[in-house]
């Protein structure tokens, strides 16, 4: 497929600078892209790769100042990045109509399971008793929805993520593979002779719409009611979110973080990857936390940012940790003013010289 | 199902407070408790709850003291936390009872494989060559359990699970889904050119009886012997047990730790979430680390608690903790006292009092 | 299988000392090798087994020097790990070869698969439209190869591993289970009403040459582009890696680690569990980063040690840490000399000694 800069530039709304003919048929990074390929700039540290670009076509920001001798036809726009991501989910669609439609023969649906229209169930699904299952649905191979779960419009799940029973799930979601949803929370209750006894874990998971789930994650189900995932939250890879969390609204959360059972993270936050939040607490709307921190109180007030183990105020703790690494120095310093001292004591002691 | 307040007493050996014949047909949180649910209060910060609550019945420890105006049911018990996972274990027992039984016409069984009685395993699982299932085993769909391995009675793998081969599980085990027993040990030889040779990993994973393990946990096989898990063990999600590790009765690890190579763990240890501790060390029974601690160094005292990266005494890391964010403040005043002291030093030397 | 010393020497190159005919049938650690086993010890930690082992034979290294009344016989060798590790090399080949061949009846091959000689294809295993399989590749239960991926020859994809589509996997490649080659990058471009909007990745996974990786891990497609894991790499258990990340030749990296998108880590680096490395930077050549590491800037000189979290100097870090468990002590020897000193000028200033 080929596509010329006014095509591209009449679907962003943005104007072009240079040839309209000049036509691409791949895209491609800044620093790589060759002839025939779009690309953009919205980040200033990657403007001075513009100036050597072999790329064909570059999609910038209406108000980028730039010096002469630019090769590559430009489309100016508003947003440059927005622009760019339009372009490439209309070209995701393109490549992702993978042509998969249809019930495997190999699937195996459950005959009280509701399935909608224009689903695709691959080979080795197992889809269980009285499942409901939206319109324009993608379950990949050897996914496993358990009896009586809900999965809502044009909601995608990967190659291999289960879905335990009595889970429900929005519309537009898209999980990745492997993520499991629904598993047991972690519950037990000590006896006396050192041993544990199991907490049914009767409840369920809920996630709204347009939430996108990665790879490997897991979600437990909540002890009684729900642990719920609201619209628009996106989770990276390898997360772990326990029994009766909530995520509020599209609050994104990196990779390998952990959140503890019962907490609530409200919407919009920020978190970073590695991070553990501990159970019980709550963690204000528009919250950001860096990598690695470890939460252990709540955080009341909204746009609080937060670092460290334990996480306390970011540019404080950035402080700390700066003058932490002068600690042994700082402690030399101390031992060289206790002998300074001793001495100055020592000396006005032997002259007499004392408030006595 | 629908049970009176006399009925659960009776099986939970309680003392009914209230009209003997009220009524609930759901469980539920006590701050969610609407008419018809049973509830319960164990944790003194609850108990606030039980004055305005909806709730049919509560549970409650036998020695709680409240004023007047409860309109609840309640029933008194020894411990009401116990009991009241007692009654959901029983719930439990009545919902898990999903009917599956018997093997799916689709899972794939070897021939040499033998399997007990009233068992299930589902669509697409996979049982290889001399394997062993105990009775009342329930293999979900899309499980993998490889040649020679052994699975005891009544043990629950749901759905995706894979075992590797020769891996012994006991009775009674639960394993959630996609979970990875008997991986490859991480194991390789570096040689002269800096590549790696791998070491092969020809032992295997031991589980004993009553063991829980959590969603998209790795337990690796041991080089030779066996990783030991103990009984009573429960592990959460996400987990990373290496190679020859053994974990000791009844210890108990929160989600997204890891514990390297050859290291024993003591037995009734409470170890919280994204702990890492290295290879080859010793951890005392009775052991409580704090999350997102970093164990170094074997702990050759019971009941030691320690947190922090790398770990020490809890207490003492916790001062020193506080401190460390003072150390800007810290360091400020060293600078001031260094300034203080030169001034004092400068005004003896300028009245020429000294010790000389 | 018997083997006699004599035999196993002449295999790895050794001098026997002692009896060449005595026998072996297994293998074992040192600490636990009874009669008919062979063991090795290549640790001085491990060296005062010899004197009370029950091993028969127990291989060391040539230059090591023993006290009399050694039992076992001993094989000498330039380097006893190594020749061990060649010895279970060889006897993994006997016990690894499984017999399994061919294409399962249960598995799906789509008719644009090609295929190569002396597969393995297990049950329940889906392989996409227009996938490459090379030669002598085994495929256990219950993986899927999505559309357009290909697989090198002798690669082995244990039970349950996930490739999306397009990804390309190389030569003598080992996957653990349920791990995932290909999942989405975390990329979502922010809207002004605070949700965000899917950054389509449209890019794939590389995996060259003789790379193992362990059981759930997951390694992201390229927004753009591969993300690449360099030849010979070594990756454990639940680890992640974003999208566009490169790991260089011969690097090896330990459970629970996580390297955001973009990263570029040289060879031959030593990276532990748990450590999390930023987007956006590069590490250098034969860099060696401690357990739970936050590595926060680019390493530009090769073989740099580094730990903490942020990740600076090994050597300084450690002193600050060491320092760090005593701020409590520290503070209080700041207070007591603001106290000293205060007392020292409000002398001299009782006595009029100024410089005024």
């Amino acid at each position: 497929m080929q596509f010329t800069a006014q095509q591209i530039a009449t679907l962003i709304q943005g104007k072009v600078e240079g040839d309209p003919e000049t036509t691409i048929s791949e895209v491609a990074k800044i620093e790589d892209a060759q002839k025939g390929a779009l690309s953009f700039v919205a980040n200033p540290k990657y403007e001075e790769f513009i100036y050597g670009s072999k790329a064909s076509i570059i999609i910038v920001n209406e108000n980028l100042q730039l010096n002469g001798g630019i090769k590559p036809t430009l489309i100016r726009v508003k947003d440059a990045y927005s622009s760019f991501a339009l372009l490439l989910e209309k070209y995701n669609e393109i490549i992702s109509n993978d042509g998969k439609t249809g019930i495997d023969s190999t699937a195996y649906v459950a005959d009280s399971a509701k399935v909608g229209k224009d689903v695709y169930i691959g080979a080795f699904a197992y889809i269980g008793d009285n499942v409901v299952i939206g319109d324009g649905v993608k379950i990949y191979p050897n996914c496993v929805v358990g009896d009586k779960a809900q999965i809502g419009n044009h909601t995608k799940l990967n190659a291999g993520v289960k879905v335990y029973d009595s889970c429900v799930l929005g519309n537009k979601v898209i999980i990745h593979s492997n993520t499991i949803i629904g598993s047991d929370g972690f519950g037990f209750a000590p006896q006396k002779d050192g041993s544990y006894k199991k907490i049914p874990q009767i409840g369920n998971v809920l996630i709204e719409d347009n939430v996108e789930i990665g790879a490997n994650t897991t979600i437990d189900r909540a002890t009684m009611g729900s642990t719920i995932i609201r619209k628009g939250v996106k989770l990276d890879n390898l997360i772990q979110i326990a029994h009766n969390v909530e995520i509020g609204e599209n609050t994104v959360i990196a990779a390998q973080t952990g959140i503890s059972g019962s907490t609530k993270v409200g919407k919009n936050c920020v978190i970073g990857g590695q991070v553990g939040i501990v159970g019980h607490i709550q963690i204000a709307d528009f919250t950001s936390i860096n990598a690695q921190s470890g939460v252990s109180k709540s955080i009341t007030t909204p746009k609080t940012a937060i670092t460290g183990s334990p996480a306390y105020d970011y540019k404080k703790a950035l402080k700390s940790q700066a003058v932490s690494r002068n600690l042994p120095d700082l402690q030399q310093r101390i031992i060289d003013l206790e002998k300074t001292v001793a001495e100055l004591s020592a000396i006005l002691s032997e002259k007499n010289i004392s408030n006595k």
